[in-house]
C-alpha cells in the first residue's frame, strides 16, 4: 500500500527544511523550540510504520537528525535516496552506519565535544562513588541503618592509585586532568600512543588492566572495541580492580562482567551504559558494588543548551550550503 | 559503692603503657591488634558505669585515646586527675574539651591531615553526585524505572559554577585543587585571608554565598561556626544552589536546612556529618535531591592504616617521654 494514497505528498519547495526525525534524541525533546525554523517530520508522531513514513517523504528528505536512541542503519538510508546529511545529536557515531554514508557521499555531523566535560565529571563521580561508597552509604542511611548498624565497609583511597584510561580522546584527557588532581596515577591505551602527554602509555588493554587499580572505559565503541573488555581483561585488574564505563556498553562484554562481579573477580563497577539498553542484567541490582545510571553522564541542563545550539549551526549551514559546523571525518 | 571492692586495683608499675578508651575509635576498632604493646583500658567492655570505671583507674591512667563517638568533657577530665595526654583518633577536637585541657596542662594530639585527601575527595564526590543526580539516578534504575520512564531531569554542570569552600584548610584548600581540574570557580572565607592562594576571599558566609553556585563546609566545629549556616545564608545561596558539609553536622542550622529542601529554597545537599549523629533528620529520606553518607568521608582502609600509625607514634613519643609527633596547639 502506498502511503501517500492516505497522506498529500511533501511539498517539492527548493527551499523546504526538512529534518526527518525518527524517534526524538533527548536534546530535541528537550529544546524542541529552538527547531522551529524547520519543518520537523517526526516519524514517531506518525501512525504510519516506519517503513511507509520513509516512502512517503523518500524524495524529498536531504536531512536525518538523531541519535544512539534509533540507528541510522544501511537499510534506513537505502529508503531515503535524497539523503545528503546525518546529524546526530551526540559525540559517537556507532549508531550511525557510517560505510553505507562514505558510500554514498552521505555526510555527518556529531556535537563534538560539547558533553566532554560532563561525561568526564560523570566518570570520576562514578569513580569516586564505587571507591568511596558514596551511593552504597546513601542506600545505608536511608535504610535506617546508620544508629544500629556495626562496623561499615571501608572504602579505597584514590589517591596513589592507578587508574588506566581506555581511550585518551576528548574525554579521557579530560578524565585525567581530573584524576591527577586527586593524586592518582594516570595510565591509557589507544589505537596511537600520544606524545604530547606526560601519561604512561600501554599498547593494549590487556597489559593496562594488569598495572591498574581501576580501568576507566573513555573510548568509541568499534568493531576493534566491541567486548574488548572481556574475562581475561578483567582477571589482569584482579580482585581490587575497579571498572567504570562511559563509553558504551558493548565495549564490555556484559555477561562476563555480572559474573565477574558477582564472583568478586572485580571489586567494583560504575556503569553509565550497557549493552542492551534500557535493560540492565537484574543481576546487578543486588549487589552493593555497583552503581547503575541510566546513559546520563552527558545529561547537564547547560551541555543540552550547547549540543541544540550546534544541531541548529549545522542544520542551517546545510540549508545555506555553507560549511557544516562539526563534520565527522569518515574514515571507512 | 567503691569498685575497688570488685576489681583488684591497678597496678602502679610505673613503666606502665596504660590507656583509657572510653568507646572504641573506629581507627582503634579496625586495628586493635597494632597497639598490644600498650594496656587498653576498655571502659566499653566493662560491666562498671563508666563514672566508676573512670575511678577504678583514675589514680594511674595518665593516657585517653579517643574520637568524636565520645566527647572527652571536663566532666571525664576532673574524673582522672592524673591525665597528662589526649590522644585523638580524628583531626577536628571539637569533642574534646580544650579548655579544661589547657587549665590542667594536658596535652592533645590529633591525626594531622591523614584523612585531608580523603574528606576532600568524599566531598568532590558529594558535589558531582549532588549536581549530576548520580545516587538518584542508581536509584531509578534499580527501581526498574528506565524501561518505562520519561523524562529523567537534567543534572547541572560543574564547570563554570562558582564554588564557595568555607574553611580553606587542609581539606579546603585540597578541595579547591579537584574543583579547578573540573572547570570550577573557587571562593571561599575563612578566619583570615590567605594570601597564598589565588581564589578570590571573601569577609563572611553571607557574602561567599551569595556570590556562590555551591558551599563546601570544610571548617572545624567552633562557638563561631555552630549554626553559621542558617536560612539567611541559604536564601543568599538560592534556589540552584547546593551545600556539601563534610566538616561537622552543627555548622548547619540542621532543622532550618531541613526546611530549605524541603521548600525548595535551596536545590539539594550532600551531607556526611549530622547534629546528632547517628540520627539523620528522616524527613530528607524522602528527597531525591540529597546524598545521605554516614560520616564516612575519611573511612578508607589507607587511611584509617595511616592514621593508626600515627596514635601509636603519638602513644610511644609519650611514654617515652619524646616530643609527639602531631600535637595540637591549644590556644584557648
Amino acid at each position: 500500500m502506498d502511503p501517500e494514497h492516505h497522506h498529500s505528498p511533501p511539498s517539492q519547495s527548493p527551499d523546504l527544511r526538512q529534518v526527518l526525525v525518527l524517534r526524538p534524541p533527548p536534546v530535541f525533546s528537550v529544546h524542541e523550540q529552538y527547531f522551529s525554523k524547520f519543518q520537523i517530520l517526526k516519524a514517531y508522531d506518525s501512525p504510519l510504520p516506519t517503513l511507509d513514513f520513509l516512502h512517503a517523504y523518500a524524495q524529498s528528505v536531504k536531512v536525518v537528525l538523531c541519535s544512539g536512541i534509533h540507528p541510522i542503519t544501511a537499510d534506513v538510508i537505502r529508503n531515503l535516496p535524497e539523503l545528503q546529511l546525518v546529524v546526530s545529536a551526540a559525540t559517537g557515531v556507532n549508531h550511525i552506519d557510517m560505510e553505507e554514508c562514505l558510500r554514498r557521499g552521505i555526510r555527518v555531523t556529531n556535537v563534538g565535544d560539547v558533553f566532554s566535560d560532563d561525561v568526564a565529571d560523570g566518570a570520576v563521580g562514578l569513580l569516586i562513588d564505587v571507591m568511596r561508597r558514596i551511593s552504597d552509604g546513601d542506600r545505608f542511611v536511608r535504610g535506617g541503618c546508620w544508629p544500629d548498624a556495626g562496623a561499615y565497609p571501608l572504602g579505597s583511597k584514590l589517591g596513589g592509585k592507578r587508574v588506566g584510561i581506555v581511550g585518551l580522546g576528548n574525554i579521557g584527557s579530560r578524565v585525567a586532568i581530573r584524576l591527577e588532581a586527586m593524586g592518582c596515577i594516570v595510565a591509557y591505551t589507544s589505537r596511537q600512543r600520544k606524545h604530547s602527554t606526560p601519561f604512561t602509555f600501554y599498547p593494549n588493554v590487556f597489559q593496562l588492566a594488569s598495572e591498574s587499580d581501576a580501568l576507566i572505559l573513555c573510548c568509541a565503541l568499534t568493531n576493534d572495541t566491541r567486548h574488548m573488555i572481556n574475562s581475561r581483561v578483567m582477571s589482569a585488574l584482579g580482585k581490587t580492580g575497579v571498572i567504570v564505563n562511559v563509553a558504551r556498553g558493548a565495549i564490555i562484554d556484559e555477561a562476563e562482567l555480572v559474573n565477574c562481579l558477582v564472583d568478586g573477580k572485580i571489586a567494583g563497577a560504575g556503569l553509565d551504559v550497557f549493552e542492551n539498553e534500557p535493560n540492565v542484567p537484574k543481576e546487578l541490582f543486588r549487589l552493593d558494588n555497583v552503581v547503575l545510571l541510566p546513559h546520563r553522564t552527558a545529561f547537564t541542563k547547560e551541555s543540552f543548551h550547547d549540543a541544540a545550539q550546534i544541531l541548529i549551526k549545522n542544520l542551517e549551514a546545510f540549508f545555506t550550503n555553507k560549511n557544516l559546523f562539526t563534520p565527522v571525518a569518515n574514515e571507512f
